[in-house]
């Protein structure tokens, strides 16, 4: 029975690394993809860039949005959005600049889809925030 | 005729400002949609992770490349990726390590749609490469 302390310490370091696994959260990538009438493009473009170059700049949870269109379908947007884990997503669409481009933005999309993601590698460069997380 | 030196003055500077922003390139995304063989996804998944780690770490016009699975569908990956230019976008495809990824995979990946694309919005936190060049 000698190696019964031994045995408790390592359980009890293996059960410590699992609570360290679990509580080192990974970000959420969440993808949007678009359809903006033509009519109300550059409207809609000033609005979302508004709200991203806010969401960047005010939250802390919020690490990347880049929206792009399809080449030559310049209404046929596709958005990639980096968050630091479910409660800065959660932060973000409650934030008032958020539901201010909802409101703005309504009748200008034409179709939405939604996708929730799980992200397999996030590459980026050192000296992003993204950088290590996954 | 004495404000002829300041017209021209003003005139050089416009231009020299024109050669500035045409110089000042912007970064290149491109979108993928690829379905992977649920058999070989982990054989995949192991290819494309290495792949994504050595372009980060060896080409400085790599900006970053991010791979997800649509949630509840993990063999349907989408990818963003972000180059500094096209000439970054070039030397990536011809690098070693990128072809050998192509080898490896090529019978592992079902179907794939590629996407060229114009940035709209490319919002990154301070400190990424990524930040200020849209």
């Amino acid at each position: 029975m000698k190696f019964l302390p031994l045995a408790l310490m390592i359980m009890t370091m293996l059960s410590s690394l699992e609570i360290k696994a679990e509580s080192a959260t990974k970000p959420l990538v969440r993808i949007a993809e678009l359809e903006i009438d033509p009519v109300q493009l550059e409207a809609y473009t000033r609005a979302v860039t508004e709200e991203i170059s806010t969401s960047i700049r005010v939250e802390p949870g919020v690490l990347a949005i880049y929206s792009v269109a399809i080449k030559n379908q310049p209404n046929h947007l596709r958005f990639f959005e980096i968050y630091a884990d479910e409660a800065a997503y959660q932060a973000h669409i409650a934030s008032t600049h958020f539901q201010k481009y909802v409101v703005t933005t309504k009748q200008m999309i034409v179709s939405r889809k939604l996708f929730e993601t799980v992200p397999l590698a996030l590459g980026a460069k050192p000296g992003s925030p993204i950088a290590g997380r996954d």
